[in-house]
């Protein structure tokens, strides 16, 4: 039986640099779907597509409207290719109208000098040590992740009580467990709670409008990771006049920095 | 007389989406032009733009291939308009071929609840306290920066010894003064040395291949800020298999954050 998640981003070829997909119930967000998902089926449009070269380095999606529940078009351009890199540009539309766009720089990795230079979170307890955190009946994608918060990190957003910072740390996998791969890691890095919500203590409306992941992983520190709980760190900079900015790291349980990721936030009130 | 900033910037239209444009010496790098003049003519496109709605919130440039010196054509298409953001995409191409795409997304700003969460950096002189960097003759876009760096931080990178981290912080304005907007942002975006540069202690072949930049600052700080020096801090997180990312922050002199920015950099050796 296919992973719940390769449902959601399945796409079935029409033409020329064109998919069909459709939105997934189990997938579903407040509105739409969750935009982790949409960010995968746009990269995945990208890595199906026969004029592909190379592995996923830089992917920006940018949420221009909602998504009804439904079927999709799907479009990924290859813009121009290079010995080490291959530029492209995608869209997602429903009744001709594009509703995400993006664009993905693919990249061909050769061995260089390589050094880590941000420090692996340091004092976080191994994944199986942490309850799994309850997931809410509604939306329904947070019930497809398992997530293990830091303790006393889960988020409470009922009591209306603000917060200095927004900085948290999470163990987060696919549910039921599914080998990490580009597309996985790429839903992964929208999985992290709104950051207004948690420095104001209580729901917001919110939508992500742009979101740009760097991929640091190449296949084989994927392939190390396998189906294991990965290790996310989110923190947010600046908050004003109805947006707000996120940023996340996410790390292999080995240490190894897998992605990072950024997104400019719209929220009310 | 015009600045030379706006000079490299200018645009002429030539029909609908699509305006003339051409590199400047004054802004010229190793090869091809300044990348932050790349980022800034994409979005001068947008701004300049008879659907215009709202200023930046979002910016991400791909760099497809050199640019050569001499004309190019800039395309700017407005994917869709909403009450608080429009999407656009962009294309610079030369002789009918793609050399760097984009996307932006405008914002309305309205006021919210808003604070800060990063803390502006401390510690650091003030600019006019501190010595301008002396810029090389080549490239010639380095002179037409100001830059101040933190006390013993002005990069050296003939030396040959490596670094445990690439942090570092600096003043910088246009050269001669220019008032702040959102297109010079853009580019100051792009001013900070190539931390492989700064990690490894020599001069190495580079090329970024995707930067996004976020703008926190609405008009209203853009024009306090005029055309003093703003702070920048930087860092990178990861090196590997030839590609690093960098991040930078862009400080008012008053403390508030005007914009955030992430580069994904390729490189050799």
């Amino acid at each position: 039986m296919p992973h719940p998640f390769d449902e959601s981003i399945h796409l079935a070829p029409t033409a020329d640099d064109t998919w069909a997909g459709a939105t997934h119930p189990a997938y579903a967000n407040m509105i739409g779907p969750y935009g982790g998902t949409t960010c995968a089926v746009l990269l995945r449009a990208v890595l199906l597509h026969a004029a592909r070269q190379g592995d996923p380095i830089a992917l920006t999606v940018n949420y221009a409207a909602p998504i009804a529940d439904g079927a999709y078009v799907v479009q990924a351009q290859p813009l121009r290719t290079n010995r080490s890199t291959q530029h492209w540009a995608m869209q997602l539309a429903q009744g001709g109208e594009v509703c995400a766009s993006g664009t993905a720089v693919l990249a061909v990795r050769r061995p260089t000098w390589s050094a880590p230079e941000a420090e692996p979170p340091v004092g976080m307890p191994a994944a199986l040590e942490l309850p799994r955190a309850p997931a809410p009946r509604h939306p329904p994608w947070i019930s497809r992740y398992d997530m293990r918060f830091e303790p006393g990190q889960m988020p409470r957003l009922g009591g209306g009580v603000e917060q200095t910072h927004s900085r948290t740390r999470q163990w987060v996998r696919d549910e039921p467990p599914r080998a990490l791969d580009y597309a996985s890691l790429a839903a992964i890095c929208d999985v992290f709670f709104p950051r207004v919500m948690l420095r104001r203590g209580r729901p917001a409306p919110i939508g992500t409008i742009s979101l740009t992941t760097y991929f640091h992983a190449g296949p084989a520190q994927l392939s190390a990771q396998a189906d294991r709980h990965v290790l996310g760190t989110a923190r947010g900079l600046n908050f004003r006049d109805g947006y707000f900015d996120q940023s996340a790291e996410v790390w292999g349980d080995d240490g190894t920095l897998l992605a990072s990721s950024h997104q400019m936030v719209y929220f009310r009130e």
